[in-house]
């Protein structure tokens, strides 16, 4: 039997892997950004290391990483696990490298089954470069929007212009899209204060929340700082701030509902002009796709409010918007068999398995237990060695499961 | 007489003076910042033209530019004229440049007195490159603080590099300071609706408010934007949201007091994490000094009030200081005469007369009319041509009288 195997030759390579990953781009914490160099650092590491396992490795057209242990019968769907390498700025250590090292160590220790296990390390998962989300996975499975390669970073290098300079030769969105798995079960870093809660090394995800992002910009007009009476401003940041606390209000009525503004500017920008333009990034999330479209709709009205409030005008663009999913009830079943009855719970946090969900194939994903008071997108994220064993094992036992399934 | 001989072989000059510095560093609107190549382009050109008009040039240790029409009787105290040619980004065309380019044309026309009249182009006026303003005005007086040259713009350049990449030697703020004059007279576009409103042409100005800069940092905690309950966050930009309506309504209980926020960030600045950090500055001013610090209080009073109720704690630094100061009585008396009694007004901005005021030399502000409302730090900054050869024509006859006043 596979699971009699154990991990335990292939933890401590995980636990100095995920070291060496987070000292990529320098600190504070983990600085991958999407399609960047580091994170192209961070995905040639881990394909030399998926040779060193004897996994045939590859990358798509939008270079994402896979490495597979080949199965029995190739006429049978894959089995996919892994995440993503890139991070947010000055983010934590477990956040994506931990499923993609994770499976690595999981699939080491596996034998050949009847179907191919794949580790699949997706790109710019997190999405703060370029200002959308789960890129890798969209590409992968075709539902990249067709502006996807024109968005344009801070220095205003766009998409297709980082993945010219990785080498990668996806000239538009349409060509990205690969045969998809039977199966994608992805572990992670719980990234909340559930499963530390309940005592417990390893959590079975049964939801994944939908998230809207939405691109707002108050335009107002800029004016002297000294010359211009209260009354008579039209102050696009006194508006974006209005607009602020009425959505953090918003979120609070809804039900385990949040919503973030984590992206602030404001134009042009110097202490003695009002400002003209405020621009807005929100992150708005709900357990289900009802709940999210009552959250956008307050946010919208809000922002109409505001800038009538404020004589501005408000535009409301869209980022990423992702449905919240349900994991497969059989995958979740197969996991949670593995993890010998591991709590269900929720996600908060939307992953690259949603993306795949969104695109018909059975997902399920295991966490692992925070420390910290679940504290993610941090430094101060956290998990301990021996959850990570754990999830390991779970990871290990429930893909040998799938592999060897009709 | 002086006063017959007129601006007008000089006018036309000035206008096309104003289009060519406006054209420097590209639009839209005006974009020189203080200490820039663009300021120094900037400085150059006005160099030769003041040359051209038969003046004697010559430039301090920061770079500030002095054009002298050399008085019969060198003992007593020269006659100063000018302003600045710095811009805010995309600011207009008459803020600083209408001084300079109007004195010139002003002295241009002048035959030789007893004083020596000189136009004074002062560098970074507007202080929003290295977050401090009046910095030429300041080091000719003797009132630059310690730290002045350690300030970084945001690339980390310090005014010390900015100073050296120019040319100029001055190693420390102590080695700034120069001659005073005997008056120091302005004239500056308006920048307000106050002379439009009265259908007049020019205004003297009586009062420069008090102003206070203060930089304001709320510190909370990052967090996923996505696994964090509203409940619990400690969230910085949402504490600064809050803060900003807070000074806002702090302004507005004060008569003729107004304070902006025209500079933010947020830190790290992703749309998927709770901001950790929100850096704000604050331009807070009022017509006299009791009343700037009463506005001061209520701003420091509602960052900790924020800040305790949003779980952040708030550090309140401090950029410029200018206190409210009074035009010379003498000198407001010969320019009001010269303007053939033209309304008297308060200035909302603050300018470099004041800081000359400040070191003790008896100033006076001619302001021309605004047109568009008064808005400035704006490409929509406008005054007509009209406007601007009768305001060479008030402060030439001024300038004329206070040449040969003993």
């Amino acid at each position: 039997m596979t699971e009699k195997k154990g991990p335990d030759p292939f933890f401590s390579l995980a636990l100095s892997q995920l070291d060496e990953l987070y000292a990529i781009g320098g600190g504070p914490g983990a600085n991958r950004p999407g399609l960047s160099a580091a994170e192209e650092e961070a995905h040639h590491l881990v394909e030399c290391w998926m040779q060193d396992a004897g996994l045939e490795t590859s990358r798509d057209a939008v270079g994402n990483l896979y490495g597979r242990l080949r199965g029995r019968r190739p006429e049978l769907g894959e089995i996919w696990c892994g995440s993503h390498l890139d991070t947010v700025p000055s983010g934590g250590k477990f956040d994506g490298a931990l499923g993609v090292i994770g499976s690595l160590a999981a699939v080491s220790g596996l034998e050949q089954g009847d179907r191919t296990v794949a580790v699949v390390a997706f790109r710019d998962e997190e999405g703060w470069r370029f200002g959308r989300g789960f890129f890798g996975s969209r590409a992968a499975t075709g539902q990249l929007p067709p502006d996807a390669y024109d968005l344009a970073d801070r220095e205003g290098v766009t998409v297709r212009d980082a993945l010219e300079q990785l080498g990668y030769g996806a000239s538009d969105p349409a060509s990205a899209p690969v045969d998809l798995p039977a199966v994608f079960l992805e572990l992670h870093i719980e990234q909340g204060p559930v499963l530390a809660g309940r005592s417990a090394p390893v959590g079975i995800v049964e939801s994944i929340v939908g998230l809207v992002e939405l691109d707002v910009v108050f335009e107002g007009k800029a004016g002297h700082a000294g010359t211009t009476p209260m009354a008579d401003r039209r102050d696009a940041a006194l508006c974006a701030a209005a607009f602020q606390l009425e959505i953090a209000d918003a979120a609070r009525a809804i039900e385990n509902a949040v919503a973030t503004v984590g992206v602030i500017s404001v134009e042009p920008g110097a202490s003695n002009v009002i400002p003209r333009v405020a621009r807005l990034v929100v992150d708005a999330r709900a357990p289900d796709d009802d709940r999210v479209a009552d959250l956008e709709r307050r946010i919208r009205d809000a922002a109409e409010r505001c800038a009538e409030a404020y004589g501005c005008t408000a535009e409301m663009g869209e980022g990423a918007r992702t449905h919240a999913v349900l994991t497969d009830p059989a995958v979740k079943a197969t996991a949670t068999t593995a993890a010998n009855g591991a709590p269900a719970l929720p996600s908060g946090a939307g992953h690259d398995a949603q993306i795949l969900g969104m695109a018909g194939v059975p997902v399920g994903m295991v966490f692992a237990r925070s420390l910290a008071g679940g504290v993610s997108h941090s430094p101060l994220e956290d998990t301990s060695a021996e959850d990570v064993g754990i999830a390991i094992g779970v990871l290990q036992r429930a893909l040998a499961e799938l592999a060897s399934a009709p």
